[in-house]
């Protein structure tokens, strides 16, 4: 792919602590991608207009101002204009609350979305907003509970255009800290792929008693020092332990309501199968750039109009 | 103190992963003691008995040997020699398999007790089974539960002078790494001391719903972010959200069941508040070093009788 100017109608940009994507738009349609690991957490204030040049310049023209729309971390306190959360219950986008950036080059006029939060209990996105709504221009009038697994994992409950409420789990990041940092990184090794027989055991051990985890992970440990445990399984228990006592506490929001999950395609089939081993019919799969491509796009279009 | 080496009749050791400490003994009664950051963590095989030598060297003469008796982390495969577990239920001690480890030094004649292990759950003990053998010293007959609590907390079933069953909570580990490498370090900042009231309601709350733990976590970061919560009250959340669980986990373990807490007198009061938040009647405390001596001391007695 490759966008000339002329056709890039608008800019798409997904700008988390890491990385930044970008897309060339015309419409709903894209032309070109283009990505950087210039996360809002490696940039300086001054120094999110040259990433952002770094990235699109090559479809910008001379005397042509087109429009950016930004999601994500870009708009934190940290980032390169706050843009303040919108309170649940809510729709997902606000164009009021959209906050506009000056920039010194004309040939982008750059919008950041604003994140969501909920007072009780306490609660905060930045980026998955703009997947709601995504989801919901995709699947008009959705009803029901959307999971979107990740570092830190949100379940928000959709009705009537709005998000009602969410609650983030910080499971991919604990998980991370145990397997990689904890004494269980002794038990894991060097695996990578876990194994499923030992994901799917630990799932249903973790929902059986879930106040117990610490001892389930510890275990894990004590399995591997007494000889009974392959590293691919150390790793599925950690991962099955946690995303079990995840799937099993958010119970109320899946059980006989529709459930779709938007992410990765490995990270959404492990909780598809927790989710499935605990009682849930199979959930519905949404790829995660699908969602955050038709949430900007949504977002344009409130601005357009 | 300073112990003249004709009156040390033996050497009592607790030699972690961390720390070795050692105490120069005549009976029961302490004359000296001695410790340094030489734990078996950082010990090649062939460093063990440089560094006990370091540390116990001014209560030794030439021309006499002196028994020492080591628990812990130093029986470890990874140690200076590997003193088997022994499987549960069994008395806290079995001095038939307790390991001699021959020495260059004969001014030294060093035995290592073993530790536990437990096969389903799986679960693994080293230096905690003398601390339970020195509780049943200390208090002949008691019949009940022992708690633990440290970097990986203990739970202990006693009764008829046996340990029937125990597990391990890697709830210490766990808030360290929360507190000090995970997102939520940014709402702790440098608290030191939790604060009580924070504590309190981590407990409650994550006893209502154990298994959204990671939930609660990441609502602390967003209360952080909200403005709402200081990092005295963030520090006391996390460790209110991890003891709360690991206690209301132990429930069968406690209710109506003589309980005690063998452990550092801050982190005992922190286990105590949330034990009787839940419901326990307040616990007896037994400070730590008190058991892990009484416990040599026993070991000392099945070896010398």
């Amino acid at each position: 792919m490759n966008a000339s100017p002329a056709a890039v109608a608008w800019i798409a940009v997904d700008w988390g602590t890491t990385n930044l994507r970008a897309w060339a738009m015309a419409g709903d349609r894209v032309l070109d991608a283009s990505a950087r690991p210039l996360g809002m957490g490696a940039l300086k204030r001054e120094e999110f207009e040259p990433a952002l040049l770094e990235t699109v310049g090559g479809w910008l023209s001379d005397g042509r101002t087109v429009p950016v729309v930004a999601c994500g971390m870009v708009g934190a306190r940290q980032g390169w204009a706050e843009a303040p959360y919108v309170d649940t219950p809510s729709r997902p986008l606000d164009a009021a609350r959209f906050v506009r950036v000056a920039t010194a080059d004309r040939r982008i006029a750059v919008t950041i979305i604003h994140g969501m939060c909920q007072i009780d209990p306490a609660d905060v996105m930045r980026g998955e907003e703009t997947q709601l709504a995504g989801l919901l221009a995709l699947e008009p009038g959705f009803s029901g509970t959307a999971c979107l697994p990740g570092t830190h994992s949100k379940w928000a409950t959709l009705g009537r255009d709005r998000v009602a409420g969410f609650r983030t789990f910080m499971t991919g990041e604990i998980f991370a800290l145990l397997s990689e940092q904890s004494i269980l990184r002794h038990s894991v090794g060097d695996a990578s792929e876990p194994d499923e027989g030992a994901f799917a055991e630990a799932v249903t051990e973790s929902a059986s008693a879930p106040g117990a985890l610490a001892a389930w992970l510890f275990s894990t440990r004590a399995q591997g020092l007494l000889g009974t445990l392959r590293p691919a399984e150390a790793l599925a228990r950690i991962s099955g332990l946690l995303v079990g006592m995840e799937v099993c506490a958010m119970r109320a929001a899946w059980i006989e309501r529709p459930l779709v999950l938007i992410g990765a395609p490995a990270l959404c089939g492990l909780y598809a199968r927790a989710l499935t081993l605990l009682g849930a019919r199979p959930p519905a799969l949404i790829d995660a750039e699908r969602c955050t491509l038709a949430g900007l796009a949504a977002a344009r279009r409130l601005l357009a109009g």
